[in-house]
């Protein structure tokens, strides 16, 4: 097998991008209007038989007929006009090639797979290596391509291998809105040729990837992408979320990326054994990415301290971190003492979960009770579920922001990190607001206790793994 | 035990808040001014031995100095003046009590749970019944009763009985930001005399009630509480959800409320048996309980077509119904055959999960597609994955709504439930008021896959239940 030419996928230095339409409502003609709002560092051709010029570029009959030299293409043809178009990409000399085309495995007439047949012989007949087919492609801010609107503009350092283009989009949007950042997401769909192990190869290597993240139905050969994980995950944390976990989703897997999703039990073992860790939804993933992006102290997080301001929210706390496996610090009694003589008495509790009540209201006694908290050697992160709207509405805006000041400055001033559960009820530009500023403070915001929780465990499995206890 | 009092508690026509204070950022003055925004309908009498007017309001120095009858007594003074605040309450002839004082039993110095004593002794004494203590009391729309800024101001049908304050605020809260709206929220704290069963034989007769969701730490009489459910659900869907199911959990309970959490094996147990539906946190308790609040028909609803702009997400849809029981409509023929005729071929998968890909962006189509699944007799309800980004970045927002509208249009057209998946990622402003739309159609709208799959598997294991299969 050739090795795979990365830099002309992830910086090409030019594109053409083969069967783009004049219809404005047209994906591949947004993909091209996408690529120019978010300024793609290469030249771009555009292909068409049928047209002359395309939002203000002149349109090539065929690939061949570029007079420069193309690093990558993006093929949005036909399944029919496949082969043609794949054996024009190698008379030209394209080493990199992106197919988005797809075809139905049940409602194409002929059920043949047509496209990723096509593939596999041109890839051995030209020495080229494919992405796709039925995939969106890349998103490598750095160099300026993106294949969706409202994706984040700047780069961050979570990577995102998605075998589905859903999924994909999805991920950027969310991202886009809780404050995660990529350095590359990859729609690799079908896998005809590049399989997911090709691509852990790169990404272990890549300089602006930190966290990977990854969304897999199926993969052909296991024992290479165990072996990749196993090696990706001794210098990069890989958080997995599989498609196709049920005997239904397995079904949905066969005629979405064709792909065997495979016993679910033998892929958790082997993940499992590869130290990847395992998510299961959109939002899982993209919460624990966020952690793991922003909380780089390689260190234990499996002892917390949870701050709440109601007995109820403590009670949850410790049943969702305990359900999860998450320990809560004993505190020492220095630390005990310290907070009964700063908490106040009614209602509250200073065992841990500590339900502070009123004085979660209070700027100065809320410094002090989560300095005191950080301070102490048992606790190895603080879990504080920060209440909005006592806060905002009974004692006006700018007296949660004033907790959010507070909060950053214990982040800052103690080093201990602090994992933040805050919801977006009411008041949606205040909690955006204050959020942007916890997210810069390298606070993560979780909209439940379930995702906070998940995230510090995964935080422990990766940096204190049991053998090492 | 005297019967209680419920219309005093609930629709009382005069009302004694004792301990309010000055301070406009204290809780109890901000209560007062809260009764004063909702509408209050009955007379306000405001207790404190030390001022004279507050907001407004001549202040009475005690109850006993009132003129007029009180309906109902809201305390909240410190520990050490209950005994003597409940006794003028006695002489005075009130017969409904809230407790919202509270004291600590780790922080005060004898531990002896003074409040809890001192409520049950008067009570004894007195006659009058006392919801509390460590509770925020009531929140009745209809009566312009409410404890917390935010609340919804207009009535619903969905009662939440909880013995958190926190969880109680937060609901309101949440309640207001995705369409839930109540007929009560309870805060009953400790309950030292009114206890869930109590409130269970109000609720079940309660007209303006049809829903009801209660989060329980601990009960006193278990049996009665089993019997209590046991008739409630034979009329009314009762959602429950316990805090202290873990062992850290239950140590926190006994901080909290001061119960006993009790072995969560046995509850959950008893639950079922009951036919009271489990959730697990705040989230699942609102979505479940917005979904009985919108789908009134009685039928079964546990075989779902499911319909997908990805085949990603038709993949995540199975393996998140499958996970929670709920089965994939099997389609017909019939179906199968109108589907192969109108989804266009590229990437689109026609078997159920229904992955229309492009399809979901053109109305008309869409339409078509919706309204062919709601037809088949095999198909019990439509899960919809709505997609905001895709029509809205690449058709424009326009594009987006009337989708909305065709959703709105199938529900009313074809009488089969509709539930939504749709997320407020990006486009915050559009979510809101395409949200408010479809749940004035009675189709949820939900923000994950988990939540839908949980509220749909709720209706089915309520409206048909196993035995009847």
């Amino acid at each position: 097998m050739n090795s795979v030419p990365w830099d002309f996928f992830f910086n090409p230095r030019s594109m053409a991008i083969v069967g783009v339409s004049k219809r404005e409502d047209d994906y591949v003609n947004h993909y091209v209007r996408t690529l120019v709002e978010y300024g793609f560092k290469g030249k771009l051709y555009l292909v068409n038989p049928k047209e002359n010029e395309i939002l203000g570029f002149k349109v090539y009959k065929r690939v061949v007929d570029i007079e420069d030299e193309v690093d990558l293409a993006f093929l949005a043809v036909p399944g029919e006009a496949m082969p043609s178009v794949l054996e024009d990409c190698g008379i030209k000399g394209v080493r990199a090639i992106i197919a988005f085309s797809s075809d139905s495995d049940i409602l194409s007439a002929s059920g043949s797979r047509g496209i990723g047949e096509a593939i596999r012989k041109a890839v051995k007949r030209w020495g080229f290596r494919v992405i796709g087919p039925n995939c969106l492609g890349i998103y490598r801010p750095s160099s300026g391509l993106c294949f969706a609107h409202g994706f984040p503009k700047e780069p961050g350092d979570v990577a995102f291998l998605s075998q589905s283009g859903g999924h994909a989009a999805a991920m950027g949007w969310l991202g886009a809105s809780i404050g995660l950042r990529f350095s590359s997401i990859v729609s690799y769909g079908n896998a005809a040729d590049i399989d997911l192990p090709d691509l852990l190869e790169y990404f272990k290597e890549d300089p602006e990837t930190r966290v990977i993240v990854i969304y897999v139905e199926g993969v052909r050969d296991g024992q290479r992408l165990m072996r990749a994980l196993r090696e990706i995950t001794s210098v990069k944390p890989v958080i997995v979320w599989k498609g196709g976990v049920t005997e239904e989703g397995s079904k949905a897997v066969a005629t979405h990326t064709l792909a065997m999703a495979g016993s679910w039990r033998l892929w958790r073992a082997a993940l499992t054994q590869c130290r990847a860790l395992i998510v299961s939804s959109l939002e899982e993933a993209a919460y624990v990415a966020l952690t793991f992006s922003l909380i780089t102290e390689k260190r234990g997080y499996d002892k917390v301290a949870v701050v709440s301001i109601s007995g109820g929210e403590a009670v949850s706390a410790a049943d969702t971190c305990s359900a999860l496996g998450l320990k809560l610090s004993k505190l020492s009694d220095e630390t005990l003492s310290e907070l009964k003589r700063i908490v106040p008495r009614y209602g509250s509790s200073i065992n841990n979960p500590v339900d502070i009540q009123l004085a979660a209201l209070d700027p100065d006694t809320y410094g002090e009770i989560l300095r005191v908290l950080a301070r102490d050697p048992n606790v190895d992160g603080l879990l504080v579920l920060q209440s909005m709207e006592w806060p905002a509405l009974y004692r006006g805006v700018e007296g949660f922001y004033e907790l959010v000041d507070t909060l950053c400055r214990v982040r800052k001033g103690e080093g201990k990190p602090i994992f933040t559960v805050m919801q977006p009820r009411l008041l949606h530009t205040e909690y955006v607001k204050a959020r942007d500023q916890l997210l810069k403070t390298k606070i993560p915001v979780y909209p439940t206790l379930k995702l906070a929780a998940l995230s510090i465990t995964s935080l422990s499995k990766y940096y204190r793994p049991p053998t090492l206890k």
